[in-house]
């Protein structure tokens, strides 16, 4: 019934639809993290809501953070990265989804979108009484002669995925080279070397991992190199070079040296999409994402926002930030649709975490690093230490190199990173923890953590780490 | 020159002191983690401070929670456990440690402490200005026939790990018994699979683990069946029998069922030393633990208390509670070798945070378990979910249990457990964290928690969780 009600106003295509007695309607534009958990909780809450999902691409609701794991064939199928397919979400939520579905327009004033058919050509108009832009963000593209052959791949929707994990199957490259040196990237060098591709990385700045502090960079670094990974820092790709038979077999560096690469990933960050939101007049932030308040409603009275194409407040700066993240997709999508639905929720912020594996290493971050920390008006300082993970006498303890960034005047907490074999991921979470809380280290140092030998020193090394930041305090 | 000093003292055994001119001394009964923490802390602080600490075993400063992975066989050689050895402190930290000599007797009037050396059996009096007592706690011992058998072991000091790591090597004994079933015997009982000996757990309540909720209980039954370990819950050992050979062979339940055991292990849990401090005239608390205050400071001026032998606050309830733990014990002997040192600092308190390891599943705990929620007069509730550990497709993810306790009026989180094969450890601490932060179920939901499909899934089980009891409140 409910399909029906969308296959019939998709007949209408390009005309104003104007029903006179209807339920509500909900218009998801993107059907990812952020939409799809918007779209859920909204129906959870509203089950009168008429809701559909418009996305460009043929999948929804999938684990972009997991495509790295499936390109170096750790996960079988694309499908096990699906949580729920359209079908599901129109049989068991009541939620309509159209895929191949991009929308080129939105009129805020006759309330309504338009999209293009992919398939087709043809475009189709869509009313909506409530309307959620989860439009996502896409790859930052730098200009680099040869960008658009085919061999030239980014990675962001499960289709970019699945078109690499073919063509690595399939042509069975000996070389790759990633254009970047962010996390996403050093995923995806660990996945081609898993699948034995000799893989090069450039990187524009004088290190990878720019978000991150130095110490976790070189660690990062070594970690690369120890796997055989290249690694070029200040050099920009200039030019992508195909052989004879058209396909690509090397990239230009601007030091003119030549790079083997049967195959380019462009992994050079991500911009949200906003020239939707931008051209139906909705306000964007000072980041260039979409600006939306506490509830995450734009500067338009019944269009929200959530996901990769809206700024966030980083509560450690108390400012505007961006921060494409599945996490904060899903909360947002959730607090948005809880919004719609007829609730009232808040998305407070985030405090910046962020977690990833490299080979044998776990590096983690949460709030400001020293460089943002300082540019954000701290009186900040950084102390580092190097503590084991477990106690030292267990076996498989591990060195953990921790990064405290604190107020030097005030003495709390800004931010942490670490890296180390074992023990990074959720310990960072503490880190997380503390600083939702506005923690002192002081107040860090007492905290009552677990303790016994596999799992920890019986000082925990974020207790060491913040006791030594301490010491610099009464200097 | 440190050493001669008190060397000169010791030979006024029994007298009492009262050189004219001299430093300040402070006197530290007990060598291990609170004393030996306090007493370098205290000389860090002051370096004019002469310092003796008396042990009446042979070791000091050791990990006691490293004991089941050496009687495993997993820790090669016993001096592995010890961080610091009496010669160590002496020639680095400047501290004096007389191991061996148990105290007898604290006078605070004449400020002297009377020890007896156990080699001699000799007594020696030292004048102090500072004491601490650090003299921890002991195996409560239930009454049992046969208990003073030699095969009949406590665990609690090295040497009594020592004791039975000696056995099991010599005597290869096929099967053990432990009276008790709290988390210490449980590692203990893996100890002894490792080491091939067939283990029984017997438990005189209800279930095991009794500090833990039912269903944490549960998936530690299930570990240690899937081990082989009997268990015997609602069951007392009344005897401990030997055969011809004068050696320990069965030991005999209430219900008269016997159970083979070349070993015993009474693991009945632990109780303060606080007889000295009682015939002293210090004030004990309402655990009967000593009570101290926030700089841990006992009744008496100048006489400090800390680790296993005092009482602390539970942060959560606010009553005072007994909480025998290393991590505790090596806080409170820094926040007291501050003060002794001439500084000021305070002791907060405990949430009660502890995890163990079971085989291959993790075990932990944080604040009040529903009983114990209840009990304190908290409007408590629970809720149960079961939440994988990593993203589900990503190899070794896991289900983790948890239970989330909370205040239903209020919506407090009032404390956690967890038991899961992987990422147990660390993720309690997030709980542990929020408790030290009195946070809401609705401030822990908008935690910004790391993701990465290796470590997490995109709701970390800590938010799903926190969502399922939230779904309590609003009932």
């Amino acid at each position: 019934m409910f399909l029906r009600c969308w296959i019939g106003i998709r007949t209408f295509s390009g005309e104003n639809l104007n029903l006179k007695t209807r339920e509500e309607r909900l218009i998801v534009i993107g059907g990812n993290a952020a939409g799809m958990s918007a779209a859920s909780k909204a129906r959870r809450m509203n089950s009168h809501l008429q809701v559909l999902a418009l996305e460009k691409t043929s999948h929804v609701s999938y684990s972009a953070c997991g495509i790295p794991y499936y390109v170096a064939d750790q996960v079988r199928h694309h499908s096990e990265l699906v949580s729920i397919t359209p079908d599901e979400f129109r049989a068991k939520r009541g939620i309509d989804v159209l895929t191949q579905h991009e929308v080129v327009d939105i009129s805020p004033v006759q309330r309504r979108v338009t999209a293009v058919m992919l398939s087709t050509g043809k475009e189709v108009a869509f009313h909506y009484d409530k309307l959620l832009i989860a439009a996502g963000g896409r790859p930052f593209l730098p200009t680099i002669s040869g960008r658009e052959n085919q061999q030239v791949f980014t990675l962001r929707t499960l289709a970019d995925g699945i078109r690499i994990k073919q063509f690595v199957d399939q042509e069975r490259p000996r070389s790759a080279a990633l254009i970047g040196g962010g996390y996403i990237a050093l995923e995806m060098a660990e996945a081609f070397c898993r699948r034995g591709i000799s893989t090069s990385i450039i990187e524009k700045q004088s290190r990878i991992l720019p978000g991150f502090e130095p110490q976790m960079a070189e660690l990062a670094a070594a970690e690369l190199a120890g796997n055989k990974v290249d690694v070029f820092v200040n050099q920009v790709a200039t030019e992508i070079c195909c052989g004879q038979c058209g396909a690509v077999r090397k990239v230009t560096l601007k030091s003119g040296q030549k790079i083997p690469a049967d195959l380019v990933l462009i992994s050079a960050g991500v911009q949200p999409n906003t020239e939707l939101a931008a051209k139906a007049g909705l306000r964007l932030g000072s980041t260039g994402a979409i600006a939306v308040d506490w509830k995450m409603q734009t500067s338009a009275s019944n269009i929200f926002a959530a996901g990769d194409c809206v700024e966030v407040r980083n509560l450690v700066s108390g400012k505007p930030d961006y921060f494409p993240l599945g996490t904060t997709a899903n909360k947002q999508g959730r607090v948005v649709g809880e919004n719609i639905g007829g609730g009232t929720a808040r998305f407070r912020g985030v405090v910046g975490t962020a977690v990833f594996k490299l080979f044998d290493l776990e590096i983690a971050r949460t709030g400001l690093n020293l460089q943002a920390a300082t540019r954000a008006g701290f009186y900040a300082d950084a102390t580092t230490v190097r503590v084991m993970s477990k106690a030292g006498y267990y076996q498989s303890a591990e060195p953990i190199t921790i990064c405290v960034v604190f107020d030097k005047r005030s003495g709390h907490l800004l931010g942490a990173q670490m890296a180390g074999k074992n023990g990074v991921s959720k310990r960072i979470d503490v880190f997380a923890t503390a600083l939702s809380n506005k923690m002192k280290l002081e107040d860090i140092a007492h905290l009552d953590l677990s303790y016994a030998p596999p799992f920890s020193p019986v000082w925990d090394p974020v207790l060491v780490a913040v006791n030594a930041a301490r010491g610099k305090l009464r200097k």
